[in-house]
């Protein structure tokens, strides 16, 4: 079973600019509300990505772990369009950046809309404790707090997290 | 945006038999519970389907209508065997017959499991009013009736449905 290990950090500062390979342009929405995640009446989320000309259909199970089995297939884009208008409730729009560090890829998403100002770097490893390289900007770990989940950013965006909500951001500058 | 259009009878006798021109086993499952469909909290079935040795992924707007909105994908039949086992909270077996009446293709779905004793005819139409046979063996029209969904199915198995549910079965006969 394909499984993907991701971890999530937040940023310490903007000298990863420095670094940017390629940045694409992405929006994508999500075919279940994370209402129906928290539920247990959905066992995965089911994503809708369209990054520059293509776009894929992505189903991850719907655990709140680094390791979660994942699938994904490419699908038209104009379906995939379609699919985001019609089917999805909101949708979530963000620059990736490309940041390789040591021969690591680092994935920087920049948000945009009601999610303008968040910024977390992803690193993808073959297993859960693999090595990877800390560069000074990687911040804190947020890997396992869920409101930095994609899904969740839709329903409850940054925009209108509480003081609380961005203390972890707070702690890591 | 491609539109599915799908009339579905109940069979008034066995008569459609010696009409089947292949038949085939498929498992079904879904990766959203049809109660999060009915709360509003995901606005597309997503079924996954192992039909013989191929899969496929399949999106369904989530409107009880008889023209929905639908998108299909192949997908590797050993990534859909896990989905199924991981990721749905139940599966639904049937076996699929084609029967074809004066050149239009009706699928006679043969349940099995905690469905059996239930068997459905489907027929697609290009247009929702658009003319088709009426061979003798199709009985009373169920397209409208939501217990007669595949998703709900599973959780509603044919099995332990009341007198009152079963009430259309019976006129039929």
């Amino acid at each position: 079973m394909p499984v993907e290990i991701e971890r999530k950090f937040l940023l310490r500062d903007d000298s990863w600019h420095a670094q940017v390979e390629r940045s694409e342009p992405m929006a994508q929405g999500y075919l279940v509300d994370a209402q129906a995640l928290r539920a247990g009446l959905a066992h995965a989320s089911v994503r809708v990505r369209v990054a520059g000309a293509r776009a894929w259909l992505n189903i991850k199970a719907a655990t709140l772990a680094i390791a979660r089995a994942e699938f994904e297939y490419p699908i038209p884009p104009d379906e995939a369009q379609t699919m985001l208008v019609t089917l999805c409730n909101g949708v979530l729009e963000k620059t990736r950046h490309h940041v390789r560090v040591d021969g690591t890829l680092f994935e920087v998403d920049e948000f945009a809309g009601d999610n303008a100002g968040l910024v977390v770097a992803e690193v993808e490893l073959s297993a859960v404790d693999a090595p990877f390289p800390r560069p000074p900007w990687l911040g804190r770990e947020v890997s396992a707090l869920a409101r930095y989940y994609n899904v969740n950013l839709i329903a409850h965006p940054y925009r209108l997290w509480s003081p609380a909500e961005r203390a972890a951001e707070d702690a890591a500058c």
